[in-house]
Parts: structure tokens; C-alpha cells; sequence
């Protein structure tokens, strides 16, 4: 199954609506309207099915998927027996995040591209990426859906995309070991990493993690595609830009497994339902690794197969309202006398 | 006005309540109960009184703030015509976290604690953090509420606290300038930002920011004392373990102020009602900058002057389920002729 979630209007304003996705048929299913109806069909009063299919299909699928297996069989129900009405065609389609995750982690599961990204910087890749499957927390707030624009921050230079397939997890847990994350994945989406580099690599010196090099704009979409779908063996993963190749990778590659990532993620805190976590990015898929930069109006398509095709434009550079002013080294060190 | 979260029993299990504290009368006021019953006072039906204080006063104190003055002006009606039915007395309350923030950012703002903790690892403090009022993403729902046991994660041997405050946000925004950000707080709260620091000095190296070194737990409350309540210019910070003072500082000491803070925070990307951003440690206020080390069962009171005394437990160490086994280092380079 195949979910996401579009914006309609409605009379208290645009509203985010839960979709299952018809790839084959080029449309999708509002799930609320189409539960509603056959409830409604199967004999349950007007305010009754409203009242099920709105606490079944809320706007938010991360809240949609903490519901479990009720959630997916009504949803399966709904689609195939839908109702006219509840269909909305691909071109009349405005699509919002496939997902709110409540949590977004990336991890950096590909060796490839750290090797290749850390001798850019002419360095070496640091032990720590090979004793855990490390990751860094990103904006979960700041997501786009499939053809949003995403802005480009006024202070970038360096505009880059980071094509990664990303995990949703299904169920909340701590402390798993990989073999019970299997349970917890719920599906697998499309994430584009929006990095600025030029910012991301003066913060990264801080040691904090990336932060505004990245927390722009993160992009999920165009749906979720269920694990039951799919085998992460062997996926391939394409970038384009403006129509043209740049990059081609496969899941194959992956040095961590899905696994073994969500068993580090949970570790001494918890996974959660709708939560993301990135794969990293694939060797190869990123600007950085091959000399080259976007620019504004760029249009980039990041796509994995059996999952599907996210596509952004980036907008022109916004302007900057304020730059911080440096404060002068005044502290001196503190500490006391060791043995004291 | 001092508000905070609360749980208790309802006839569905555990409930988060949000209510408005009187430290002075060691009482909290249950905010939906006395809005309910001052709503059926006024005239308004049992149900439509029901329905009102249920939308005003959610469990969730994020989602009150993001109302508005709607929210705090109810909020004052709601204590001073108090019902004694709403009242419930410290002894009998059980602390959730003062705050449920949607995002959570910890700067650091004090110059001292970074001179201390960069020498305790031989380094000088890089010079990004002198540029911008740098800052880390914590884990957002990994939080403690007052008087809550901290788990003590299985894989540490260096427990550490830190003594921050932290600074609630009231209304969104986006690229503010200093200047405009006074008009997005909504108010302080203590933050305990507890470390396991063998865990973060390892994971610092990789350059993704601290994880596993601090997301087991963040402590915050013991309530969010409103901002139109406090002067930030001189507050006397203190932290205690065991009933022992181990830390005494002083909000005089910031070095980013926390408009500063807050503008940065939101560059290219949204500050949101309920977010949490805490000051960073103030200058001695851990145990890192005392060579001393946190043992299960300590006791740890962080006090800030007007704001309040947040106190927490640690546990007994727990069991660590798996450790990730190391992978080999395989890939090579791979970037493509630089004029290619």
C-alpha cells in the first residue's frame, strides 16, 4: 500500500487530508471521505461515521500509523471500496509531506559517501562511523511535500541534494536489538537532505551537528510505500536535475543495515510511530561528491525504485534580516585544582 | 503566572492535565476543571462548558500556548474565580514536564562552561561559537518532569548534570531580528540537561552532535514561570546533589543574550509555540567542570532565582540489550577528476 497525505480546501481553510495512493490509476483516495462513506453504506448513523473515519483518518499519518493494524485494514477497506466521490485525480493533487514524522533522524548508513564527503574536506573518515550506525537529528518541522518549492537560504553559496531512501517506523519501542526492528518499520519513503554546504561545513568545526546548513528544508514524498511492498536489497536510486543524471546508487551498498539503525536509534530512548530516519546518503548521491552545485530554479528528482519519485524545484536566494555580531574571547579557564 | 502539567487518573487511564501553580499556597489549579466550572457559572451549558474548557486547556501546554492571549487570559480568570473542587495540593501532585515541546534546542550561551568543558578535552573553544549563539537539537520527547527518576543509561560511567535555564516560545516566527524576538517568549523554565559524558565525548568526534551522550533525558519544570514575571538581567542559578551546593552562577553571565538566541534559532527556519531552547550551561554549572561525577541515586536540585527548584532522581544503571559490532573500513575514494 502506498500512503501520503495532500492539502484541500475546505470552509475552515486548507486542511491536510491522509491519501492511499494509486500510482497505476494516477490517483489517490481521501481516506477520511472514503471511510466515512462506507461506514455510512455499511449502516453506521451520518455523525457516527464521520466521528469513526475522523478518529481513523486524521490529517496527520504519523497519528494515523501510532493506531496500528486498525489503522492499515480500514485503510485497505476504504480504498477498494471507494467511492467515486472520495477519488482525486494526480493533476488536481496538492501534496503535503507524505509523513509528519514527530522525530526525523538521518543516519549515515552508506560508507561511500562518507568516504567521499570527508576527502572533500581531506580527511579521513572518523572511527566512531564504523563502531555505530551514528546519525544527527534534524528539523522534523521543516519538511516539504512532492513539487513543493524549497527556499534557498540567503546566506548559502553552496546549494546540494542528498538522495536517500528513509525509514518510517510503525511502532513505538527502546533498546531493541536488530532483530526485532523488523516489527517496527512501517514503510519506506523518499527523503531529500537539503544541505547547504558552505554553512554546514563552517558548523560542523563546532562539533553541535549540522544545523542551519540543513534545517531549511528537508523533503519527504511523493508517499510512504508499506514494507510488506518491498525488499531493500537491491533498490536502485537515481538522482536527476533539471531532467539530466547525476547520480545512481543502490541499497545494496548500505554498510548498516535498516536494522541495525533503528536498534541504535532506540538505544537508551525510544523510537516512535511516523517517526523518519534517513538512510544517509547513497555513494555518489550528492553534489559534493561530484563537483558540482545547483542553482536557483533547479528542479531535482530524487528516485527509488518500487518506492517512487520525489521531485522540488529550489526557489531564488532569500534575503538575510540579520547576521549575528561576533563576541570577543573574555572567559578564562576555570577549573579547579584536579587533586584539590 | 507559573504553569506546569500534572497527571492523574481518569476514568481512561492517566491523564495530562495542564494547570496554573500558586507556590506561595503549595497548590495547583487544574485549569480545564475551573474553566469548566466557571464557564456552567456564567450560564454556559454542562456540555458547550465541557467542549470550551477542553479546547483552552489541552494536556498538552504547547498547544495552549499556541492560542494565545485567549489562552492566558482564560488561564487568570480561571485561578481567581477558582473552584476549590479544581485546587489539588503539592503533596498530592505528580509533576509531568512543565512543557511538551514540539522542537527542543539547547545554545550555548555561557563562554564560561565552553572555556571549561574545551579545556577539560585540551582545546580551545572553537571560534564559531564567539560568531553565533551556537546550538544543539535535543531529543524533544525524551523529557522529565520534576521529582521524575532519570533511567541511568546502561552503556554510561560519567553521569553528569547541567544547569541551564530554558526559554519557552509563545508565538511562531521566522528569520527574527533581536530586536523582534521579546515578542515570542512566552516564558523560563529550569532545564537539566543531563549528560553521560564518557558516552558524548566519543560521539562529539564524528561531528553529528551529541546523541547518545544526552537524549536518554532532559529534565524540565518544575513549571514555566511567564516571561512578563521575571527579569533575566541577574538571576542566581544554583545546582545541589545530595542537599550539597555544587554550582552557583548567574544569568548576568550570558554571553549570547537570549534574543540573540532566539533570532539565531529561527534563521531559515521557524521558532513554534511551546519550543524549548535552553541557555546552554552556565560557567561551573556541571560536574564536568568540578571533576566530579553523578552516582546512582544522587539527588539533583537545580534552582533558578524566580523561576523554581527542579529536582530529579537517578537510577541504578540499566542493562544494555546490544551493541552494534564494527564494520570494516572497505570503500575508496571515488570523486571524479576535480577539471574533469
Amino acid at each position: 500500500m502506498k500512503l501520503s497525505r495532500i492539502i484541500r480546501n475546505g470552509p475552515d481553510g486548507p486542511e491536510t487530508r491522509t491519501v492511499a495512493v494509486v500510482p497505476t490509476e494516477e490517483v489517490v483516495v481521501d481516506l477520511r471521505m472514503a471511510e466515512r462513506r462506507r461506514l455510512e453504506q455499511s449502516g453506521a448513523s451520518v455523525d457516527a461515521a464521520q466521528r469513526v473515519a475522523g478518529a481513523l483518518f486524521p490529517g496527520s499519518l504519523s497519528a494515523a500509523i501510532g493506531a496500528g493494524e486498525i489503522f492499515i485494514g480500514h485503510a485497505r477497506a476504504a480504498v477498494e471500496e471507494r467511492d467515486a466521490e472520495a477519488v482525486v485525480p494526480f493533476p488536481e493533487v496538492r501534496w503535503a509531506p507524505a509523513v509528519d514524522p514527530p522525530l526525523m533522524l538521518d543516519a549515515s548508513a552508506f560508507e561511500q559517501h562518507l568516504v567521499n564527503a570527508h576527502a572533500r574536506g581531506k580527511r579521513s573518515v572518523p572511527d566512531f562511523f564504523y563502531e555505530v550506525p551514528a546519525y544527527y537529528k534534524m528539523n522534523h518541522l521543516s519538511i516539504y511535500g512532492h513539487d513543493e518549492t524549497v527556499p534557498w537560504p540567503g546566506n548559502a553559496r553552496f546549494m546540494d541534494y542528498e538522495l536517500e531512501f528513509a525509514i518510517v517506523i510503525g511502532s513505538a519501542g527502546a533498546d531493541l536489538r536488530p532483530e526485532e526492528a523488523a516489527d517496527h518499520i512501517f514503510g519506506i519513503t523518499v527523503m531529500n537532505d537539503f544541505s547547504a554546504r558552505d554553512v554546514q561545513a563552517r558548523e560542523m568545526i563546532a562539533g553541535f551537528g549540522p544545523a542551519k546548513g540543513k534545517d531549511f528544508a528537508t523533503a519527504l514524498g511523493p508517499w510512504v510505500t508499506t514494507i510488506d511492498e518491498l525488499d531493500l536489497a537491491n533498490l536502485t536510486m537515481v538522482a536527476r536535475v533539471n531532467g539530466e543524471e547525476w547520480s545512481r546508487g543502490s541499497t545494496s551498498t548500505l554498510t548498516w543495515s535498516v536494522h541495525e539503525i533503528i536498534a541504535y536509534a532506540s538505544r537508551n530512548e525510544a523510537v516512535v510511530p511516523g517517526e523518519v530516519i534517513g538512510s544517509g546518503t547513497v555513494g555518489g548521491g550528492s553534489g559534493l561528491e561530484l563537483y558540482r552545485k545547483l542553482s536557483p530554479r533547479d528542479v531535482i528528482e530524487l528516485e527509488v525504485e518500487g518506492v517512487g519519485t520525489l521531485r522540488n524545484s529550489l526557489s531564488e536566494a532569500s534575503e538575510t534580516r540579520w547576521d549575528p555580531v561576533p563576541k570577543e574571547r573574555k572567559a578564562h579557564v576555570t577549573l579547579p585544582d584536579k587533586d584539590g
